[in-house]
């Protein structure tokens, strides 16, 4: 099945190179396709690296070793297969990632933890051991390529290539934050992992990288959903060489570490939206702000549970303002809520205010404002400070067509 | 926009009237619509009640009052509006159900709180207490009417008429259960809210019809999903009016206890199937069965995240037994489970087991399974003796139509 382009595409942005990353791709061939599958990012000695990774119980041996290995805080290679994601393959699973492991680990002479491992693709199918074997000496020996190839190189179904790109001054050193990912909520033939890489030429400690990928992921990667399916396979690597010689960053106190963490939340928040602007059959890119609640966390289950429900997705997609579908969604959430002190809006203009609809409603601006593109919910709980702000998109014949349609 | 009658749906039962309790509708024109929308069922003095509501506290004034009186343990009436859900309509619309409370209680000469009073369509509009008043004093005045002539009045986007009886022997007494159901899942134009009323003629107290009816919803109203989205307004009333003569029933000391609550049971089972039967769109019938959990309650949490999952519920709309999809949702669910230990089942052949695909597996009696219009899905976590049945449909291009494509 030919999948369009979804229309909320974003063209692939100019990118730097980053100091101490070399991008090469290749074909392993783990699908009888035309085309690279496995990508390799060498890294410099010295690169620290953070991660997050799926809460998904089911996870795949990749996942295991990565969350694992990330622990001792250095990275010298990332290798990342598509086509097949080995999760649910048992122990010749996890000897397949093993035996990658060892071959980069001993053509780089670095310890076999420093080499993180991601697969992406068809479940259940342990990832051919010889296949790999021969993907990964063919790649040792191409030439360098760009961002653009790598993160086409890591996508399966994926509508078009995402890569996110910042910079930040610490002090009088400028370090650049390259980012790329692939997902598509969890999509046909499986499951669409989510696998995003950012790179930085930054010198900070481990232990920080992760404490500001983990702040990062907050706002980005935990704050987007397509269908509330969550991957066996989802992961975000942080890695920084730190080539670009700023002081190293072991803390907020130190300077420019405000300004890198704002960068680095920057890349992230940029490639949680591509995903969500890849949804599965996606018209609409939406935002769903949440204030008022008893705290953020309560927020961000009320955001969520708006945002996960099929009654709320399809109205916005058919250009309904149904905000009685969004008080059902509130009430849902199992968080402490009022009705009669629930407001919600669409686009900056109230349907409803204190639990009841306004009397002055006008429905035209509502209407315009979903018929666009980009279309914002505002919910008012009444009770509290608490806020956050989750993205989604809309809930089309598309995403039917994708997954119920397709037959392998 | 027309909506085609379920291809799951099910002829409605003869089902034999219940002592002490008489039915009529009429006309309350909650709509501009050409249809009975005001159903009124009038029950023998001493009846006892019993309820189970929605936990959306975004709740409806009906629910918000029926919760309190169902608490007194009698009823003596029930009125159901359809057209309008009187839902997020704040102190106006609490009026106009104390209003209809009052008008029944005066004809019959009972206490207010003895009148039950359910609503079910458009919400954000107060219920008009104009069209309540007349309403109500017309259908006073009607003659008669049977089951289904009930059952279709309380409808509103069902696509058939739904009701359940069983029959029970309490010692030398056969005692009768008739149920009446709406309910597609939550549809549109709003929520389509679950209303549902079981009527008997036992005898039996309160307190222990309501310890029976809340253990019937555990393996019924409360195993069923269309969507995961849950309605403000969603009521389950069981009412006894004791007519029987039977020996009244206090305990499960008592004689025909046992066999009154499986008949309670059977009714609840056959009611909820019967709302998932017209789950919006639904072409299969799913059911979700889930042994070796730590716990019930944690069996019945795995099972409701399979059922809900859109990638399990588009697969198997598209044919396609994609067990990888279900160990995804198993992971998904927060409860504990060993990736290396789950099998996967359909129609009672074995896909994956102890965390890795059969070697021998035969697909072709699978997709077979998966051809037809009753599908079951079989989950081992194989940790514990915790189990659990919950039943869905398949999520299809219809629910998309229903859902997104109406415009009011």
């Amino acid at each position: 099945m030919d999948i369009e382009r979804s229309p909320l595409a974003r063209p692939f942005p100019d990118m730097p190179p980053v100091d101490g990353v070399t991008l090469r791709i290749a074909r392993a061939q783990y699908k009888n396709w035309d085309r690279c599958d496995l990508t390799y990012a060498e890294l410099a000695e010295g690169t620290a690296v953070a991660g997050v990774f799926t809460r998904n119980i089911c996870c795949s041996s990749e996942v295991e070793l990565g969350r694992e290995n990330v622990k001792r805080g250095t990275a010298r290679a990332l290798i990342v297969n598509a086509g097949n994601s080995n999760a649910f393959t048992g122990y010749r699973g996890r000897e397949a990632v093993e035996q990658i492991m060892t071959q980069v680990s001993d053509h780089l002479g670095c310890a076999k933890e420093e080499v993180f491992v991601s697969s992406t693709g068809v479940i259940g199918v342990p990832l051919p051991k010889d296949k790999a074997r021969d993907g990964v000496a063919a790649v040792l020996q191409t030439e360098p390529c760009g961002w653009e190839e790598a993160a086409s190189t890591i996508g399966t179904t994926d509508t078009f290539t995402k890569g996110a790109h910042a910079a930040a001054m610490l002090g009088e050193t400028r370090v650049e934050l390259c980012g790329i990912i692939k997902g598509s909520g969890m999509i046909a033939p499986d499951m669409a992992t989510m696998l995003g890489y950012i790179f930085t030429d930054a010198a900070i400690v481990p232990a920080f990288l992760q404490e500001l990928l983990s702040e990062a992921t907050k706002g980005s990667f935990n704050a987007i959903t397509v269908d509330s399916d969550t991957s066996t396979s989802d992961t975000v690597l942080a890695f920084a060489t730190g080539k670009a010689g700023n002081p190293l960053i072991q803390s907020f106190d130190d300077p420019g570490a405000d300004a890198f963490a704002a960068a680095l939340k920057d890349v992230c928040r940029q490639l949680a939206h591509l995903v969500v602007r890849d949804g599965e059959g996606a018209q609409k890119f939406i935002e769903v702000r949440v204030n008022g609640a008893v705290s953020d966390d309560s927020a961000h289950r009320i955001a969520l549970a708006i945002a996960n429900s099929p009654l709320v997705k399809t109205a916005i997609a058919g250009g309904d303002a149904n905000w009685g579908r969004v008080v059902m969604a509130v009430g849902k959430a199992g968080e402490p809520a009022d009705r009669d002190k629930l407001s919600i809006g669409f686009g900056g203009h109230w349907a409803a205010k204190n639990g009841q609809p306004l009397a002055d409603y006008n429905e035209v601006p509502v209407a315009e404002h979903l018929r666009g593109e980009d279309v914002t919910l505002e919910v008012d709980i009444g009770l509290g400070n608490g806020r956050a702000i989750v993205w989604t998109c809309d809930l089309t014949h598309g995403y039917i067509s994708i997954n119920a349609d397709y037959r392998s």
